[in-house]
């Protein structure tokens, strides 16, 4: 029997030397040991997003790296520019309501992005923003949005106005620089192209960023990111951290610096290209033609496929998973994650699957 | 050399069947695998605290469960009363402040506990309370405080106060069965007697928090526990879990199963027992002396004994690795902690250690 392929948007594939890294027991979070560990980490985490202060680690999921962000860096009842275009940048809104924020919104299509016209008009129309958040990689649609062309447009338009850039399906996909796109906030999670299981999540600030810590009263506790940045600044977590997963973390840089960040993204942008050619090859209809995302594609199938029975089906005959649609597209697309630990031999195998059970019918 | 032996209270050894257990690479926390097994977690749970509701499980540390409680059942602004001797203690106190809450204390030295007569007081002063938050065993000293009576006295005198329970380190030392204390929020966390790392932790409800939870609007997102306990009843999570730590963890109940709890606890009472009365033979003055926690102990070193320089000693030359104090008790007191994965061998251990260290210095 084939052994289990995982191909979803997170969680994804943790590789052997990750899970051996991740055994950790009798490590102790206060000890000397843990905090040259932790620094280690954060300067690599540092070195890979390009920025000038250690990335803050939050133990909790990607929303929770989300959710330090905004309550840290932007004072609650500030106005918010959402841009959303899928279920995380309505999570963005969702989340902004929630915490007290004066919400303004611009919608695009699932599978599109924004015009830059109209990014324009509601940056002109709303002078008083005081940040606007998007993702880079929409990860329940495939699309990704040009997010040097948004910083730079709410850069010139609004200055005052922070950037905040969920890029946790974009990391180790592609180059994310924080200080070359000018954001100001960048969240990332553990469990997508880092190759390791759920449960940690971070956030790479910029000087200003760093600045608004101090002056914004967040109302959080467990999730005060300007006590965590503080305490974080000598290997130092606020609370107890997932131990066992900022270890796996050492071992996931090593592993992307020993292929190189430029090779694995590379790669990542051949995993994505021939998904996308094989799709369309089978009859399948990609989502975000326009703008496809480097670590997942999401297709509606060929005429006459449902596609919950083919991932049913290639789930139970071939040990194969993909994900399926979320929110509005629950049913009607399927979703190929080919992120961190995926190599042109899964994509085959996926496509070795796909045909069989398509041809079978 | 000897293998490296951990008794801090948290983290604490993680066992070769539960690490095993953790490597979950393949497992979507979307698929039916997961959701079956993560009911047969929260029924563990449920079984071990004696709930009627699955507990629900949060991805963080400890402290995010007990935020997760108190902005979950209790409304912001309404008035609590902490029970506060120790670090953790103060934690509540830290916690609700920030949160909004009007805050009522009462403080006990750090190592003693509540006079009854006192919290009565508190309570009949403030027939306004709305909760009555505290710890059942306080780490920071090594205290037990009598959950059952003050949360009798609680019910008694301020009927209307929910009464919110940390039994981070308490759960898995000793029996604590949320029916019987008649609590009605009780907060617990993965990396103490459950034996797995630090990064999940979960709050079990009794029938009026659950209540409350519907009532009550938390200003939390990634925290808010009401969205989480509603998701969960099927099995699915608001937010992408710790995957790998709830794989952990029905491995340690299932161990906890076969020891028997019984069995568990008796062998903690017991280890408590030996570490105090080796501590004392050696002319260590316990900080708890009166209430003592089973799960760690906290004592003052025989004069001219440094606490730091203990700890170090035993760490670099016996690989066995103690807690110092927290807190204003920095410096002052070695902790050592017997909970989870500890049996007599590692208490010998850990006494031949410290005779050998004293006797040389």
């Amino acid at each position: 029997m084939n052994t289990k392929l995982l191909l979803t948007p997170g969680p994804t594939t943790i590789p052997e030397r990750i899970t051996e890294a991740m055994q950790v027991s009798g490590l102790h979070h206060r000890s000397q040991e843990f905090k040259k560990l932790f620094l280690e980490v954060t300067s690599g985490l540092k070195e890979l997003l390009g920025c000038a202060h250690n990335p803050v680690l939050i133990t909790g999921s990607g929303t929770a790296a989300m959710e330090a962000s905004l309550a840290g860096v932007v004072p609650v009842g500030a106005k918010v520019l959402v841009l959303r275009a899928g279920k995380f940048g309505e999570r963005w809104s969702e989340m902004a309501a929630r915490l007290g924020f004066k919400l303004v919104e611009l919608e695009a299509e699932y599978g599109s992005t924004f015009s830059p016209a109209e990014i324009e008009k509601r940056l002109l129309n709303n002078p008083d923003i005081k940040a606007v958040c998007f993702q880079y990689c929409e990860t329940s649609t495939g699309a990704i949005h040009n997010a040097a062309e948004i910083i730079s447009l709410t850069n010139k338009i609004t200055p005052d106005a922070l950037t905040l850039l969920d890029a946790i399906t974009a990391i180790g996909t592609l180059e994310v620089n924080i200080s070359e796109l000018g954001a100001d906030a960048l969240i990332g999670g553990s469990q997508k192209a880092l190759m390791l299981p759920p449960g940690l999540s971070f956030v790479a600030l910029s000087d200003r960023a760093v600045q608004m810590l101090e002056q914004v009263e967040s109302p959080a506790y467990y999730l005060n990111l300007r006590r965590e940045f503080k305490s974080q600044l000598d290997g130092s977590t606020a609370w107890t951290p997932a131990i066992s997963i900022i270890a796996g973390l050492k071992e996931a840089l090593a592993m992307i610096r020993e292929e190189t960040p430029e090779r694995v993204f590379m790669r990542h942008a051949q995993l994505a290209e021939a998904t996308r050619s094989g799709l369309k090859e089978l009859g399948f209809k990609l989502l975000a033609e326009e703008c496809p995302a480097p670590g997942v594609t999401a297709a509606f199938p060929p005429a006459g496929i449902n596609a919950d029975e083919l991932r049913m089906k290639l789930l139970k005959e071939d040990h194969i998973q993909i994900a399926g649609g979320q929110g509005k597209l629950k049913g009607k697309i399927i979703r190929v994650g080919h992120m961190g630990y995926v190599f042109p031999g899964d994509i085959c195998r996926l496509f070795e699957a796909f045909e069989s059970v398509i041809s079978n019918r």
